[in-house]
C-alpha cells in the first residue's frame, strides 16, 4: 500500500544491505515514518515484543525471518541447529496470544529439517520467509477481493451517493499484515471498486492501534473516515450510522469463538443488539483447528500496566508520554477478549465466506 | 468526602471572600489540587462549559449559585430582573443533555418570582442555591444507603475475605454531585459498614473521568481499585471478575431509558449478556418526566473533536496535551450514549431501589 504516494510492505528483505530484515517501526506513527532494519533473531524478539510491529499475520512472517536470521547467525559456529532451536523458542515466546506466531515457526522448522548443511538452510528459511511472506499478500487480497462482496451489496441497497459506513476496531489494515490487511483489505478492494466508503475508527485504547495506525493507513490511502472513541460505536449502532463492522482476530477457533484486540467483543454486542453485520477477517492460519474451549485454553495477554496509566503522542517536545491516572492507583491491561460465535455473523477469509460456526468453517475447510 | 485527609465538598460559598462561589477545579485532577473562586454568573457559565466542574447533579447546583451570582451582580442596576433571565438563558445552554441544569434553573425562577426586592432576591437565592446543595448531598448519601443493600447482599453470597467486584464507568462519585456522589455513593457507604469492595475503574475516554477523578477519589478514600480500558469491562464480565455495575445518569427518562456516559450502553450490553446485575443510581432530579421517547428526544452532546484526537496528562513538562492521531484525520466526539431499559437491572434512588421500567418508576414515584 501506499506511504505518501509509494508503495510499501510493512516487512521486507532490504538486499541493499547484506540481506538484513527491514520493517515499518509502526511505535511511531502516525507521527513519524520510520524504518528500522535488524540482523539478529534476538533484535526480530524485540521488535514482536515490545511491539515495533504487531498484527497477528505480520507477526507470523516477522517470527519466520526471525528463524532465518537465527540461522544467518548461527551459521560457521558449533552448535548450529542447537542455537536456531533455541531462537525459535525464544521467538515464540514474544507474544503468546495469536496463533499465527506459532504457526510460522512449525512452517520454519519443517524447512529446517530438510536442509542438507548450513548454507542450504540459510538460503531455504529465507526462502521460505519469502515465500509466506508473498502467499500473506495473496492471501489479504483474496479476503478483500471476497469481503467487497458484502460491501457491495449493501452499497446496492444505499441511496446513490450514500458511502457504506464500515467500523473497525484496532488495526487490522496492511500494517497488520504484510500487504492489504485483512479487515481493511475488502476497504481498500471497495476504493479500487469505487464503491463509496466512509471508515469509524475505533481509537482502541490503550496503545491506540486504530487511531495511529488505521488512521495512518486510511489517511495515505486518502479513504474518508472518522476517529471515534472505543465507547461510541454502540451510539453510532443504535442512531443507524454503521452499516457493517469489520475486525480481524488474532485466534479463531475451530468452534468459530474469536480471540481479538480488547473491546472487540462489546463492538460485537452492540452489533448484534442493533442487526448490524459483524465480520472477522481472517487468513487460515490464524484459525487453531486444535482449540475447542477458548475461554478455558485461550491465553490472553496481559501488558504492562503503564500502558493504561500513560498515553504516548506527539507534543510540543516531540513524542511525549502523558499520564493520566494518580500515581497510586493500580490498573490491569489484558491486551484481548474473546468475541462468541454466536455474536458474529461471519468469517471472510481467502477462501470465502463462511457463517460463525463450527459446520460453517468446515464447509469452507473440508481439508481441516 | 476527604482529600488528602480533610472534608471537602464540589462546591461552596466561600465566606471569606464576600461569598464568592469556590469549587474544585476538576481539570487539573488526579495531578493538581486547585480550587477555583469566581463571581460572576459568566464565570460560572464557562466553568460549566467548559467543564471546570461537570457531572449531573453537581452542574444542577453550580447553576442554581450561578443565578446568585446573576443576581448579585445586577443589584442597583436598571435592569435587574433581565439581566438575571439573561443569565439563566445563557446558564441553560453550558450544557444539553444533563436534566439537572434546567431543572436547577427552574427552581430558582420561582424564587426569583417571589422575592419582593434586589437585596431579598439576592439574599433568597442564595440561601434556596444552599439549601438545594444540602439537599443534593442528603440525597445522595440515601443513595448510597440504598445501594449499600445490594452490595451486601451480592457480598453475603461470596467467600469470606472475598471482595465485591464493582464496575464503574466515567465519574458519578462526590466530585459530580456536591457530596457522596451517586453511583460511588454506595461503595462509600460499604466502606464504612466494613463490606469488603475492589472497584473496576473504566478510564472512560475522551476525558478520562474514570482514570483522572473517579480513579483519585477512591485513592484519597483509600478504597481498592483498579483502573481499566473501557475495552476492558466484557472481558472481565466474561471472566466472572465483575459482581455488580454501578453508573449514573444524565437524564432518565419515565420508561427507564438512561442517557449517561458515551460508552455506558456497551458496559450494559456485557452485563446484561453475562447476567451481571446492572445499577444506574441517581437522584430524583435526573429524571426526566416528561420526555418518552429517549432516541428521538434526547439532545446528545457533540464536543470538540480535540478531545478525541489529543490526550492530557502529566509529563516531566507539566501538563502537557499530546496528539494521538494524524493531522489529516477527522473525529467526531458524542459525549453520551442511550441506554435501553430492558439492559438495565435496576435503579437506586433517594427513596429506594427500583426495577427499570415505567412501572417500576411509577411505584417509587406515585407522586409523579
Amino acid at each position: 500500500m501506499k506511504v505518501q504516494g509509494t508503495s510499501y510492505r510493512s516487512i521486507w528483505v532490504n538486499t541493499d544491505d547484506s540481506s538484513v530484515i527491514s520493517f515499518i517501526d509502526q511505535r511511531f506513527l502516525p507521527h513519524f515514518f520510520l524504518v528500522e532494519n535488524i540482523n539478529s533473531p534476538d533484535a526480530m524478539f524485540r521488535a514482536i515484543k515490545e511491539m515495533h510491529l504487531r498484527g497477528a499475520p505480520l507477526i507470523g512472517i516477522a517470527a519466520a525471518y526471525g528463524v532465518y536470521l537465527a540461522a544467518r547467525k548461527a551459521r560457521r559456529s558449533k552448535d548450529f541447529r542447537e542455537k536456531i532451536d533455541s531462537s525459535i523458542l525464544q521467538l515464540k515466546e514474544a507474544r503468546p496470544t495469536a496463533v499465527n506466531l506459532n504457526w510460522a515457526l512449525e512452517q520454519q522448522k519443517k524447512v529446517l529439517k530438510k536442509a542438507n548443511h548450513e548454507d542450504e538452510a540459510v538460503a531455504m528459511l529465507l526462502e521460505n520467509a519469502n515465500k509466506m511472506a508473498d502467499e500473506d499478500v495473496a492471501m489479504c487480497r483474496s479476503i478483500g477481493e471476497n469481503g467487497l462482496k458484502i460491501i457491495q451489496e449493501i452499497s446496492s441497497r444505499k441511496k446513490k451517493g450514500e458511502p457504506v459506513n464500515i467500523l473497525t476496531h484496532c488495526n487490522a489494515g496492511w500494517l497488520a499484515a504484510v500487504d492489504w490487511g485483512t479487515a481493511l483489505s475488502p476497504v481498500y478492494q471497495a476504493q479500487s471498486a469505487k464503491t463509496k466508503i466512509h471508515v469509524w475508527v475505533n481509537e482502541t485504547r490503550p496503545r491506540n492501534q486504530g487511531a495511529n495506525l488505521t488512521a495512518w493507513e486510511l489517511v495515505n490511502q486518502k479513504i474518508p473516515h472518522t476517529i471515534i472513541t472505543d465507547n461510541a460505536g454502540g451510539l453510532l449502532m443504535q442512531q443507524g450510522k454503521v452499516d457493517l463492522v469489520l475486525v480481524g482476530c488474532d485466534r479463531l477457533t475451530a468452534r468459530g469463538d474469536a480471540v481479538n484486540k480488547i473491546g472487540t467483543y462489546l463492538q460485537a454486542l452492540a452489533a448484534h443488539a442493533n442487526q448490524v453485520p459483524f465480520f472477522v477477517a481472517l487468513p487460515t492460519s490464524s484459525i487453531d483447528w486444535k482449540m475447542k474451549s477458548v475461554f478455558e485454553e485461550a491465553v490472553i495477554e496481559e501488558r504492562d500496566v503503564n500502558e493504561i496509566k500513560s498515553v504516548r503522542g506527539k507534543s510540543s517536545f516531540g513524542l511525549t508520554q502523558v499520564q493520566i491516572a494518580p500515581d497510586e492507583s493500580t490498573a490491569s491491561n489484558y491486551a484481548f477478549d474473546i468475541t462468541p460465535a454466536k455474536y458474529i455473523t461471519g468469517f471472510i477469509t481467502e477462501r470465502g465466506i463462511c457463517t460463525a460456526s463450527e459446520e460453517g468453517l468446515k464447509r469452507l475447510f473440508p481439508d481441516k
